[in-house]
């Protein structure tokens, strides 16, 4: 089913504990769609950059599966660049460098092509250009999912909140909830964040996993105890590929398969977070993938089933 | 099968956002012989108290079926007290005061009758108290399972490692997992730890779970999400009470039931942190027990079971 993917496409440069990188590709909707290609082929894409960005670079999306249609190339103008250092245990990140570039303006356009879209992914972005693009598809999708972060809560909330009103699916992570929501227990956080439109809200933990609230039900998805992260960058938004990228290639939207979708993000996160920027996700078989949703099924297996019985 | 458990019985005064109380029973040998008591029958308590402790106190242990013969009476001295006051979040407390009084020089004798001991749980306390009681049971328990804390890392590491290394299973919190080891990464941290001698290592992690290492094997159990967290105190502890009950009372040592354990003693450290102090684990039904380890079964729930084949 026909998936589009709206979000930065960027240059990022890396520093963690384990090492450091030089410009490399970055960019939530460059994670997002990657991510989401395991599951379905073509993710179109909607973003912008600047005339240096490489060919390269974009024949890779493409060689992914990447429809690049929707991809601007700002003639004279320079890509959206971020640079950022993580503190020793990786939780804590500092940001060196942000130049906005063409992000500054960035007026999304939808090719002809894409407005057969079912599921739209909006990667985080300024609230203000995520809203556009819904209101420039001709038709509502079956389903939106919605990224942001805390930035947006400081520096526009009500464009935020205006946008939020219109997504079927909020991923945020747990400090963002309880900023948007002020409220510090995740459950009545989830709850007040619902009563502004989304029907579904994903919290986001990190290394303690993603919650899944649904009215009054709730799924916990753990993360997988790894013996080493390597660099944590863009590890939500794989997350939030693979999330929509099995929603929409499965084309169900029952809070059962969202459950499952949910798990298979992890999964896909869970790889991303072994190299340095999007590496890990370049070279993945369904094999491997498969193997590490196992994984995640096997760390929380009690067996036998009935744990009220033998309890 | 015969349980011993060792630990403190004191007086807590506590603090949190919802309010305070004044001294009412607390120490680690309370909560994990009351949580324990919910699945076997009698535990049997090695503790000592001052002659300030209340016997309405100690009718209410044994009213729950906790053999007080291995309660020691000071008489002209004081119980253990502790005062604590939790940050808004809950999740970091500020120690008011600590009186050892009577656990400054604690003898732990054992009655004869708990010679038969089968399943003996070290609550925390000095490293070396815990080792006396394992030298002073003629024969070695099928299993012994140690919780302690930071403090004995601080302040005798010597004794706690030489502890460590006679029991079975170890139970502590992420942070002491890392301060224990040297190691940020839980899982390295756990290899680590159980090369010291422990064959199964716990990991409590508050509101983010519980992790069970054993060799290769990894389990995770969630915390479940609440709406209202009262009161931390004892929560561990709880929880490894209802750890070594349910094995107790199972009298199965496998990874397959320890599995099990973990949920049914996360169920009851989620009573536990409802009310103040062990009020929430005085008046439990077993059908509460029984509902809610079915909502940690359903909070990890993927229908239909086989994740790889949908996703």
């Amino acid at each position: 089913m026909s998936l589009v993917v709206i979000g930065s496409v960027a240059f990022d440069a890396l520093e963690t504990p384990f090492g450091k990188t030089d410009k490399i590709i970055g960019g939530a909707a460059t994670y997002i769609s990657l991510s989401a290609s395991y599951s379905l082929k073509p993710v179109k894409l909607v973003a912008v950059v600047g005339d240096d960005f490489p060919q390269s670079d974009i024949s890779l999306l493409e060689k992914h599966g990447v429809d690049t249609e929707g991809l601007q190339i700002k003639e004279g103008e320079k890509s959206f660049f971020w640079s950022g250092k993580y503190a020793n245990d990786l939780n804590s990140r500092e940001t060196l460098v942000t130049e906005l570039n063409v992000l500054a303006d960035f007026d999304p356009i939808i090719p002809d092509a894409y407005q057969d879209c079912k599921y739209l992914m909006l990667g985080n972005l300024a609230p203000q250009v995520q809203r556009l693009v819904i209101q420039r598809l001709v038709n509502r999708p079956k389903l939106i999912v919605m990224d942001t972060m805390n930035f947006w809560m400081d520096v526009a909330l009500e464009e935020l909140i205006s946008t939020i009103e219109m997504v079927d699916v909020l991923s945020i992570n747990d400090e963002e909830a309880r900023q948007l929501s002020g409220e510090y227990s995740l459950v009545k956080a989830a709850r007040k964040i619902m009563a502004m439109g989304p029907k579904y809200l994903i919290i986001k933990k990190g290394e303690h996993g993603a919650l899944l609230f649904h009215k009054n039900k709730i799924f916990f998805a753990p993360a997988l105890p790894l013996e080493e992260v390597f660099d944590p960058t863009g590890a939500g938004d794989t997350f939030a590929g693979g999330f929509i990228g099995h929603l929409a290639a499965t084309d169900d939207i029952s809070f059962d398969n969202m459950k499952r979708a949910v798990i298979h993000g992890s999964a896909m996160a869970s790889f991303c977070v072994e190299k340095f920027g999007t590496e890990r996700l370049l070279h993945l078989t369904d094999k491997e993938v498969e193997a590490r949703e196992q994984q995640f099924a096997d760390l929380v297996a009690v067996v036998p089933a009935s744990v009220v019985q033998n309890a």
